[in-house]
Order: C-alpha cells, then structure tokens, then sequence
C-alpha cells in the first residue's frame, strides 16, 4: 500500500521508547509501505504532513494516464511506473511500442547495484543472441534535456548544488537553467531512466534502470529519464546486491525473471492499480514542502530550514471513493 | 569484498552496449562489493576513481582502531562499523559496554524501512520484557553536536543547503557552523545513529539504524550518530523491507536475528575482517573529490562541477600485502 501518510508522532506499543526515535523521525519515501499508525495529538500549531494529506481535496490530486503508465510485473507483484513523455517523448513512444510488443516479458532483472541501481533488459552480451525489438526502433535521439519554455515548473525555495533552479513538474523532481532556457528530470530515488552506450544517442528504452540509492545527480543530463516509481519499489530496491562486477549478477538463477511489462491502458480495468499522485503545483504542496523544510513536531530539536529536491515526498495513494477501488 | 576500485570505463562481455551505460556511469558506493573489472584505455587526461586509487600510496590509507570497530554478526556475514568516538564519546563507551555485555547477542533487526533505514535492538515492547543493559548506561546526554575546535576538519568545496560548511573527518561525513564553533557528523547513506524518544537525551546506543537510503540530512543535529558501516552494507539494505508501520516487521519470524555484536578488539586476530579506509585529509583525497565531481570519462557529456557531501565516496579496501591478509 503507498499510504504515505505515517503520522509525524506515532506510537506502536510494541516498540520501545528509543525506537520511536526513528518512529517520529519519519519516512522520506512516499512510497512506503507503511500503513496509518495512531497518532498521538500533537502539540505544535503547524500541519505535520499527515495532517495536510488527510485536509486534501480531491482536486489536490491527480490520476496518471493509463497510456503513460508502466506495470513491470515480477512474481512477487507489480511495480507501477509513471512515464515521462513530457520530458521524453520519443523514449517514451518507444517504451510503449516496446511493451505493446512484449518485449520485456521472459527477460529479466539483470543488475542491483548497492547505493544505486537496479536495471532490467536483455541480459544476452552484445555479441549475444539479442530479442528483436518488434516495432520499436533501435535507436532514439538523446533526451537529457528540453526546452523550459512551456513547463509548469513548480519551483522550490531552496538553493541546490547541482543546477540553477530545481522544483517539480506535474509530480516529477525536476531542474531548470534559465540563462540556457533548459529543463530536465533529476535523478531522485525512484525515478528511472534509459541505459546507453558511449555515443549520447545509444538509448532506446529496452534498459531501463531504477535510482535506489543515494540520488546520483551526476548523472543528470548525461542520460535519459523517462519516468518514476510510484509504486512497489520495495520490490525492486530490496533485491539481493549483484557480487559480478557494478552489481550485476553472475548466474542467470540470480536474475529475477520479468512476467510481463505492460502498459495500463492495455490492461483491463479491472486488472489496473488505481494511483493517484497528489498534486506538485497547489498551495497544499507548497505546506507539505514547508512541513518538510522545518519539521515542527516536538521530536524534532534543530529544524533544517532547507529540503533538498530529492528529500521531498511526492504523495501517492491508491483511489477510493470516486476513484473507488483498492488493488 | 569492499573493493571500490571500479573503473571509469568498464566493459564485461555478457552486458549489452545498453548496459553499458550504468557499467560506465559507475557506483556511488564506496562500500560496494563490486569487484574490480577490466578497464580500457582511458581517453583522457584527468585520473579517474580507480587510477586515483591505483596510485595510492600505504599513507593514503588509515587502519580503524580495534577498540573502535564494531562486528555486527548475521547469519550471512559480518557487518563492520566504525564508531566515532570523536563525535559521540559517551554514546561509543555505553556501545562498547554493550558489546562486551553480549547486550545484542540473539536480539534481532526489527526494522526495514524503505529509502530510509534498517534498525535493530530489543524487540520487547516498553512495558514488554526488556533484557537487561548489564554495565552499560541507562540514559547518556544528548552528542547531537560537539566543539569544532580540535577537530581536523577537511572541507569540501561545494555549498552545502543544510549546514554552512561540510566536508570530512577522519573519513566521517560532517558538517560545521563556523559562527557557532560546532561540528557533527551528517547522515548520509551507511551512516549508524542511536535511536531516541521524545527526549534529546533518551537515547543509550542499544538501538542502533544504519541510513540505507536517500540521505536524511533534516536529522542531522537531532539525533546522535555514533559511527558508519564500513563492510557489509548489503547485509543491511537489502534486507526484505517491514510492513508494519515505519517500516517495523510485524512478526518475529520476519526479524533478523543478531547472532553477536561485538568489538574487533575482543575478537582473536585471525577472526578479524582487516580493513583499510582512505583518508580524507590529502592531496590524494582532494583529487578523488575533483574527479567525482568532474567524471571525466568519455561517457559524461555534461560534467556536474559539483558534488554533495553524501555523493563523495570514502573507498575501503581489504588490507593486503603489509597488513597482510583478507577475509
């Protein structure tokens, strides 16, 4: 379940005073499993960020398109990936024909790298019996960066190291150089991207890699991002470490086989996990953000006054009510 | 074996051009396992991860203390801390009580929480049976942070959003406030912390968290960190993640159970894992700094001119040759 909603002050009483150091301390992902604990009232004027969630209206949130949203199915359940095509529209085309062909199907997770990533695709070496990619071509244009010009780039107040401005857009963190008129899709827990070669023009979507580590901004404009996490990463990022060299696996008994990589709107409705991602450019994700950058909770002694771009949750719950079903 | 010698530019034959892309990306992790692979010619001036590393001398690298190195036993392996008594003086002597008390021998890991971190301790709940501390110390100060003076602060040369100046000591991430005259370490990823309640000095060392994810800087100045994971990471965070609340297990029998904790020191010899961390206070370091944060490697396109505290990797090596033997 993506409840992301783990109270700022929550009790378990199975646990004893010093784990609710961590407790309260709270997540960062929200994308955790967790589900609600009990809350304890709170002592301090300001939202915590289970308050905000639970004081959001249904227009705080939106639902991601069934065309551009990615089941990546294993045996032990699904990982739900939202695309990027804003970003990234010729991977993204390509991951759709990629996926409509069956192309990841019987393949396999081929990479967990510690601190890292995790990388899916065609484990056959280069010189190997490589899967026909179908009607997905062989080879995209780079997509490390777009023009700025036409995003809803929902800026944070914080200064970052690693580029001029960095925010969100429509749930994806993001940056953006205004002297260049660039933007791009940053490297957070989470996000994923497209495997290449040497030449910047070498990718094609059938790699496809999960940040699990420590956000590896470097490797921001140097190669293509096409979409996120939102669910079920745990299945991912809790994958045996690969002992080969950069995490790969040695056997092919280590590989975690791939059932099948469909797109939701090719997958009954019945079928489908109804996610909804709260909503990047709204005055509640403005407090959520505010909540983050100075925790007011009385575990807290020392608020930061700062949050780094890949140290703010983007909400995601499963539909109910009108949405109206549970996976 | 935590060889973080991998090179730049790596190629195996089984990955395909595709893969090639995060094989040349390279590893965050300094703890990595992931063994040396064959490099090909570099195309370019500036030394890389692994030629910096090739070119160390014996002083370039530091033997943590035995007294100071803590073995945390698993049914799978051994994972190895370095505490900080630096920074955390009381919290290491009540750690070092512990140990030799056999405090968490047959204790367990009661916690997984997805990109955030991995918790052990006494799974008893607070009215529960709690096993008792031995010699060791109810209740210690709060050593969120310490005098910057005395310490051999080694720092970076990027801005940091958190703190005014960050860099390392003694190969721990840490950060200073000038203006206050204080230092503490930061929480990045394999950082180890001491787990509290609502109350600054309510933590004792007997639950401990290790960060296995996105790095939780906002904790830093509010808990007290004691040391970090040298060796044996992967043990940790890739351990299947809790789904009970906050990432707790919600069953004894999905806990892992502790077989021993106990200091290097009070291990025979030939039963120690004999490590080597590089310091962080030379010119071989300064240069290490430098190429992380301008990857001069013919795959980046776009150099960061940047790096974050939590990105730099501090490499670790088995001892070999002087100090003589492996694991």
């Amino acid at each position: 379940m993506p409840n992301p909603a783990v109270p700022a002050l929550a009790r378990r009483p199975l646990l004893a005073a010093l784990s609710l150091a961590l407790a309260i301390a709270g997540p960062v992902a929200a994308q955790s499993p967790a589900p609600r604990a009990d809350t304890l009232s709170s002592p301090v004027q300001a939202r915590g960020m289970d308050e905000i969630i639970k004081a959001s209206a249904p227009t705080d949130w939106r639902t991601p398109e069934a065309g551009d949203t990615l089941y990546v199915e294993l045996e032990n359940g699904r990982v739900v990936i939202e695309l990027a095509p804003d970003f990234a529209p010729e991977h993204v085309a390509n991951i759709r024909a990629l996926a409509r062909g069956r192309y990841w199907d019987g393949l396999s997770i081929n990479r967990s790298h510690d601190n890292f990533v995790v990388q899916w695709g065609d484990a056959a070496g280069e010189d190997g019996d490589r899967k026909p990619l179908g009607e997905a071509r062989e080879k995209l244009p780079a997509e490390f960066v777009r023009q700025a010009d036409g995003l809803d780039f929902h800026r944070l107040p914080d200064p970052d190291g690693w580029a001029p401005q960095v925010g969100f857009v429509d749930g994806f963190p993001a940056a953006r150089h205004p002297g260049a008129g660039t933007a791009w899709l940053a490297h957070c827990y989470g996000m994923v991207g497209a495997g290449r070669g040497m030449e910047a023009d070498s990718s094609n979507g059938t790699e496809l890699y999960v940040v699990t580590g420590q956000s590896p901004r470097q490797l921001d404009r140097n190669i293509t991002l096409v979409g996120r996490v939102l669910h079920g990463i745990e299945r991912l990022s809790a994958l045996p470490r690969g002992t080969g060299a950069l995490g790969f696996y040695e056997t092919a008994q280590e590989r975690t086989p791939i059932r099948a990589i469909r797109l939701a709107s090719d997958v009954p409705d019945a079928e489908r996990t109804h996610l909804e991602v709260m909503r990047t450019d709204t005055p509640l994700f403005d407090e959520l953000v505010e909540a983050r950058r100075n925790r007011r909770d009385a575990w807290y002694k020392t608020p930061a006054g700062h949050i780094d771009l890949c140290n703010v949750p983007v909400p995601v719950r499963m539909a109910s009510k009108d949405g109206a079903r549970g996976e």
